[in-house]
């Protein structure tokens, strides 16, 4: 139902020489210069001699929903916990709040399918289920409930789009998601479990191997039948994946750069990528976390994180803190002087 | 000439209870954690439990200065580019000027001793010199050259302490200073020039290799002189090494937290340090350079850097950008939900 056009890769040079010619050594500014041209890529497919880059109403979606695997004891907390941190996440006090104000995003919570209905003024109503089925006991979802969270998440986009945003941030919250992750990551990356399955928020060696166990018979009661990355999310992931990849289509096809926080938000972007490769042009991955794996899937997807602070939080809080090191990078190509204009010896 | 007292731990406790009853996992938050504790240290000494972090008036300043050394090829560029970066400075262009407009900071640009007076009016005359001494040849400065600029320092500190700031981020300018700052760590860390010196802003092989040789020279010449931190920076140091310097000890007198930029300013860092070695509590490492010595005097400081992004261009532009972490940091201890509050399952 997307459909995503590669990025233009013949403005490249013009980009290329116009941070080359700003008041620095050439390659000075490192990873920004990189992310700069990640941006103009995205941005630009015409006249790149005179544009800036820019940044619009940016977003950050928090997807949020429950998981069938999570009362087998896999997490260090029980499914309720996804629903009082919606709530939490309503009222202002989590971490994602406190990131999103000082760093200026727009906050949207998603309820894709908690445990129930919160009725919540704030918390936007787009529920696949009461959670999704115990992943190695049955599939998570049927297919349909993957079309309506892939639709639910455009219709999120379209209306941030419609209000300028042109940068969408994806974060999470869901009890038992990195078990389900896990399992798209083993699945889609032909992988053993072992090297998909970490600690999650923190379980305690005991539910670790548990946790590896149930990833895995999930895997062999399911595998022969994911013939696609469809289907790996309908039957191991999770409602809040769904609608994440949805979104990181819905966004990518709109010419929007997408902001990629960590584990969870790491294997919807593996999916989006094996559903539309070109989806990977407009992509800019935040941070590196401490689950299992994702380091893994960062070298499959070629990505470099822009931090490595040993955060394991979710809620796209690693998001949150590398949005200014991007606002960085379009500021900088829009606002350094270069040589010829400051009257400084060419270093480049 | 200085005065530094060590933080308090006594608070620690209390600080790790408050940490640890936010709504998050445990430890989840990673490296922000430990540097609220950071802050904390240094900013509550009584009365914690209702106390908040603060960041105010935050102020960078960039000290620039000439050095001898420089036009005997150890650099990509002639000492007048650091004149020319000045008025650049001046004028609003450079790269430090886009972060710190962009992050909130008061830029503040001081000449400690570049080849010539240049009469700007925003730039804060503190001329040592006009630039040091070939340190290969003879002595960068006089002992009452560093006096001097540790004097200076403090003034500048002064006044940014007397309009409310509390948090210094340093930075600098000076071709030729990769050279100074490696002799310092060599006779400082008593360490072969080789692990020390490094490309500068990317200086070829054959620059390189004369680099290392004249910086090893100076070594030989004064090594034996080098009986204090400050005689180190008296024989093989720069203006404006010496005024970071003094700013650092000026600043963690005041109790003043300090951001530490790259490779320069960590070696500036590294003599407050072995001067005075409660300053060590005060200081935020911001980004790990890539010129070679600089992980091995963090490792030395036992620092780890908030950031990691390739960058080699100086000017507190580091500090500049790590800025949002350590705000970050202050928002999350002062305006996250605890357990109680929030009606969550306490994950602690």
């Amino acid at each position: 139902m997307f459909a995503v056009d590669a990025v233009s890769k013949s403005v490249d040079q013009i980009i290329q020489h116009k941070i080359d010619q700003k008041t620095k050594p050439v390659g000075a500014l490192g990873e920004l210069e990189s992310l700069a041209k990640t941006i103009a890529r995205v941005q630009f497919s015409a006249n790149a001699e005179t544009k800036k880059l820019t940044i619009k109403e940016p977003g950050l979606l928090v997807f949020a929903a429950d998981h069938g695997i999570a009362q087998y004891g896999v997490s260090i907390a029980p499914s309720e916990v996804t629903s009082q941190m919606v709530a939490n996440f309503a009222n202002g006090g989590a971490a994602i709040n406190v990131f999103c104000r000082q760093m200026g995003l727009n906050l949207e919570i998603i309820d894709a399918g908690v445990l129930k209905p919160l009725g919540l003024e704030n918390v936007t109503e787009h529920r696949l289920g009461n959670g999704t089925s115990a992943i190695h006991l049955a599939p998570a979802m049927t297919l349909e409930h993957v079309k309506q969270g892939f639709e639910a998440a455009d219709e999120v986009v379209e209306r941030h789009a419609l209000s300028g945003c042109n940068v969408l941030a994806l974060g999470e919250m869901g009890i038992g998601n990195t078990s389900a992750a896990a399992a798209i990551m083993a699945a889609l990356l032909e992988l053993d479990v072992h090297k998909c399955v970490g600690r999650g928020t923190g379980v305690n060696d005991k539910s670790f191997e548990l946790k590896k166990a149930l990833v895995n018979e999930a895997l062999k009661r399911h595998g022969s039948k994911i013939v696609s990355p469809v289907h790996a999310l309908a039957y191991v992931g999770g409602y809040e994946i769904v609608q994440m990849t949805g979104a990181i289509l819905a966004a990518t096809q709109r010419k929007m750069l997408v902001l990629v926080d960590g584990f969870i938000s790491s294997v919807a972007a593996l999916v989006a990528v094996k559903l539309h490769p070109a989806a990977r042009d407009y992509l800019i991955f935040t941070h590196v976390s401490e689950e299992q794996g994702h380091q893994l899937l960062l070298e499959y997807l070629q990505a470099k994180p822009l931090l490595s602070l040993g955060l394991r939080l979710g809620e796209g809080t690693g998001a949150a803190l590398a949005f200014p090191l991007v606002q960085a990078a379009v500021n900088f190509y829009n606002d350094m002087a270069s040589f010829d204009g400051a009257g400084i010896n060419n270093l480049a």
